[in-house]
């Protein structure tokens, strides 16, 4: 493969989880080839990509700029590349409490928003059978997700530090596929902007 | 409170992510004071609790020997003190690349792990119906997690570095709560020691 960037980015065009890991490439003005791959097609479980992640999963990140050094999960990624590429902050902390309290927000995007919102989707569009138990019991949970957040955003504007960082960035893909597509879509009362104004903002 | 620590911990006496943040502070010869909750009472949704952590769920740590520092997701909370309290390597990395990888490890722990074993025996165990497609759809994902860790550590002893690190133990409790308990028990032609045996030692 001809280098055409310094960093090589595997993603997809649908997935929210390699989105997220573009979103702070393009923050920090750093190079990257996007390859996208075929979810529907299962190319992400085909060895030229498995070779490089053993999950089968996007985003995966090679730094040609670092021998070639590989990352998977997408939040493991964009820590990489504030710790490495963003010595002055613009987009993350550095002491060790404040990145210590950064990461808590992303193992709580990673644990608690991701699979739930994940599973939401699933059972409204791709599970075998119809189980509106199952359907309810995740959408429930997102909107046990959103009063987390709320209940913070609404005391401060940002997560950690008073300013937005990679913490606030990875919550955004998963949140606008729940509001704007079919995993909150006709819940009844649902009103985000109303319910939950601060993490609206 | 008096204090009979310089570090709290509160956690359950059942919940495998207590018992994760235990085995390091054990691992690092750190006292700890741990206040067990009752989650079947709902004490970690109670404001003594949520004061602390907004999400309501164990564990949260609080570092009195660090003007009571709180962190709370169990990932974040073993890379805080490895990151503070371990400074000689002892269960963690040290180089800007080895702790990404510990951290991608960990990530996956607990976006891969964590929340598809969680629902395995929230469906065998607790769900208001019983749906054999969900069932069976999160027993699969054991599998293939199971699979992924073993086609690594069929090559390599530990997840990184060629040590014991926190990314190796963070899996620990939900191996053992799914090999010995009920998620995988009576799963049809399942053989943990035989399957995974890389994964198994």
């Amino acid at each position: 493969m001809s280098q055409v960037a310094p960093i090589t980015l595997y993603m997809s065009k649908g997935g929210t989880n390699g989105w997220k890991t573009a979103i702070v490439l393009e923050e920090l003005g750093l190079q990257y080839h996007p390859i996208y791959l075929d979810l529907y097609k299962g190319e992400q479980k085909e060895p030229e990509h498995t070779k490089y992640n053993p999950n089968g999963r996007i985003p995966t990140l090679i730094d040609h700029g670092n021998n070639d050094f590989v990352v998977w999960e997408s939040n493991a990624i964009i820590t990489y590349l504030v710790d490495k590429y963003d010595p002055e902050g613009k987009l993350s902390m550095k002491t060790l409490e404040d990145k210590t309290t950064q990461l808590q927000w992303l193992m709580f995007q990673a644990s608690g928003q991701g699979p739930y919102f994940g599973q939401a989707l699933w059972f409204l569009r791709q599970h075998s059978e119809k189980i509106p138990s199952a359907i309810e019991r995740y959408q429930k949970e997102v909107l046990r997700i959103f009063g987390v957040l709320e209940s913070v955003l609404a005391k401060q504007e940002w997560l950690v530090g008073g300013k937005c960082t990679v913490a606030d960035l990875s919550f955004i893909p998963w949140n606008v596929t729940a509001v704007d597509g079919p995993i909150m879509r006709g819940y009844e009362g649902f009103n985000f902007a109303q319910d939950f104004p601060s993490v609206h903002k």
